[in-house]
């Protein structure tokens, strides 16, 4: 039968397998966070050329450019496929995962129509309007995969920094999405109030993820993001994005400032990417090293001698310690056992040795929970955008739209009434129980 | 490579999987209720051994009825072993164990240190308040595995019933405490202003524990505790309760009273025992349909014919599905696919087919989603003693005091103040920091 050591060494190897799980799952953001920036690229580039096909033949160069992208996708897009079909083999039937799953066979979907996005590019049978909003229903399915791995995960040190990776991949989305509308507006030549609101919406959702991020990135990367911010001065984007929000509608909009527009927008992605690249590695060590931690506690306590707590037999040792409290679980106690500081089998130290392991448990357990509370924290922050799903599924539910157009009922309704897409959302769950119930099978 | 229906059924087989981890729990909070009604009897014998034999030897009678509760208790501590090692050999490295298994090494050394605790009682070593609080200390260990196995259930329906059946054998057991408490008053044969207030914080949290069991129970299970309660008329329990908890403190206490207070106090532990059984059968049960419809619904996908989906050919099938939104996800469209009723391979079929593929993934993930949305809301109902037990681990830590203690201080604070316990936990959380910072670690 199994000891109360045992089932602590069990524990802990739960916890180690968890870490190995969130290793995985750290490759697998990393990979994703790689295709998202290359479909990102893709997106700006088929902008480029359907918008300069709309006047002449596109410039060779921008092909070229598109074509190489496109085969830099293609290539991370096997990776990606390659780090699911592992995950498949490997978290097979554990806890957790259906929702991650099922994310997954979203973004599936997604990957197998991407060839006939890229065929309606080229053949210029979509608009760019078409073609935008087929990459960011595309990048934002990958993203809900990083959002679940953040919303998943088991250690609160790791979801913190993938909480502050997801906010940092989707301020860089939303980053990437006002470049795209920005675009458009330049490309228009007239100011257009609905583009303008969009814009600045993108622009105050971007600012939100990335105070996310910087609230729960570790002080490393938050320092390189401002070295970075220092480097680049953001006054020339700050410029353009007043001269396209602040036009009067109906008045002109100097197209000439494109490349500008264009050119600012991308040096900004690619300078969040590179904090990206940086918090992205720091996860992988952080998983390592806690891994690490881990195993060699269990290491000291599978060393133990095995003392009375594998022989429960009353007359070996004095059976009367579970309950003579007090127990100190951060007291020094426990640090000689952890120590492996015993190994006779002299009574004295058995009864010792009883004690301790139950100040291990109790220390155990007490961290648990501790961790548990903290994971609670961190994870409060990702409510906002489940918020947001849940009012939208319920539109879609009750009111029988798809997922796009619930999202833009929220969205304009928030517009409209200048509140927070999150406060609509709210509003809407708060109005769930005048709507008809549906079952949840 | 997987597809997207691949990693639909992946995410069904990982609920599959958790409902089966949660069909063992259940056995195992089932084995761990009758230990803990057990022990609770042998408790009250026990008591009643020690008070007789403080005045008299204890009658032959009372003593062959513990040595009989004793061998009970013997058997079903074997019993609960056998579950815990069945956990042990099945769940390891499964997610949302590590905790769970560190409250089992907890248990496992409360239970080791039983034989010690009888020879107490049968040598008369300790006195009735000592054997009570070893008692109550054990039967606390025993409950938290039950929280445990209700706070990390997955399944909403099968959470709520956890959760209901927590608070009834919590109920429970403050039922059994107050039999302790208010024997022991009349016993003492005058009434004690400290212990009155005790045994008041009894039946206080008592009832709050049946109220929120009466929130989360089957309508079935609710009906049977209403019978019984009309069928065993309360109102000598409560006129009991009202005699031992108004005398004024230093008058005397009829300590004829004892047998009519134990019996009135059993009667009612053994009908919530009776409740607690049949809750314990509708888990079970619950566990059993929610398996088998979710099984069903696998197999219905199993034999989806080898459609595009298995062959993501862009020339074999129109790709344009996944960005020709809206897709209602509880619309007609999933309905026909769910049926299986898709069989040639006929080019309009496969298109429809991929399409309804893209609407059971949208079903699948607004499904699970509303899932972890009603699992969060069934999990805040336990908060309430994540509260108690955070702010007893930072007494624990930063006031270096054994758990007891830490628990007194906070009820002692509670009655003193005349505030709820969980309010002091929380005014104990919200002064954190003030207190000097330990790591986790």
């Amino acid at each position: 039968m199994n000891t109360g050591l045992g089932f602590l060494m069990a524990a802990k190897r739960c916890e180690i397998a968890e870490l190995a799980q969130l290793a995985h799952t750290s490759e697998l953001v990393h990979t994703t966070g790689q295709l998202v920036h290359a479909l990102q690229r893709e997106r700006g580039l088929s902008n480029l050329t359907l918008a300069t096909a709309a006047r002449a033949a596109p410039p060779p160069g921008l092909q070229d450019s598109l074509r190489q992208q496109i085969a830099e996708s293609l290539g991370l897009e096997q990776a990606l496929r390659r780090c699911f079909d592992h995950l498949h083999t490997q978290r097979m039937h554990q806890g957790q995962s259906a929702r991650l799953f099922s994310r997954i066979a979203y973004v599936l979907h997604g990957l197998d129509a991407l060839p006939a996005l890229r065929q309606h590019v080229a053949h210029q049978s979509w608009t760019g309007q078409q073609a935008t909003a087929a990459y960011v229903k595309l990048v934002a399915g990958l993203l809900s995969v990083v959002f679940e791995a953040a919303d998943s995960a088991s250690d609160p040190a790791i979801s913190r920094t993938l909480v502050a990776l997801f906010n940092l991949m989707q301020g860089k989305e939303f980053a990437g999405q006002e470049r795209a509308t920005g675009s458009a507006l330049l490309a228009a030549g007239s100011a257009s109030g609905a583009g303008q609101q969009h814009l600045k919406h993108l622009i105050e959702s971007q600012d939100r993820c990335l105070q996310v991020f910087h609230d729960f990135a570790p002080a490393s990367v938050r320092n390189q993001a401002r070295q970075q911010e220092n480097a680049h001065n953001l006054a020339e984007l700050e410029r353009l994005r007043r001269i396209v929000c602040t036009a009067q509608e109906g008045t002109p909009l100097d197209s000439g400032l494109s490349p500008a527009w264009f050119e600012c927008c991308t040096l900004r992605m690619d300078d969040l990417r590179a904090v990206e690249e940086h918090l992205a590695h720091t996860l992988v060590t952080q998983c390592a090293a806690q891994m690490a931690a881990a195993q060699r506690e269990l290491s000291t306590w599978e060393a133990l001698p095995p003392g009375p707590d594998s022989a429960p037999d009353p007359a070996a040792y004095p059976q009367g310690d579970f309950f003579a409290s007090p127990h100190t679980p951060f007291g020094p106690r426990s640090h000689t056992v952890a120590q492996g500081g015993l190994s006779t089998t002299d009574e004295r130290a058995h009864s010792s040795l009883a004690r301790s392991v139950l100040d291990l448990v109790h220390e155990q357990s007490q961290r648990l929970h501790a961790m548990a509370a903290e994971l609670d924290t961190v994870r409060a922050s990702l409510s906002e955008r489940k918020v947001i799903e849940r009012a939208k599924g319920l539109l879609m539910a009750h009111r029988q739209l798809g997922e796009d157009d619930a999202h833009k009922l929220l969205r304009q309704t928030a517009m409209a009434q200048n509140r927070r897409l999150v406060d609509v959302a709210e509003a809407v769950l708060s109005m769930a129980h005048v709507l008809p119930q549906t079952p949840l099978r």
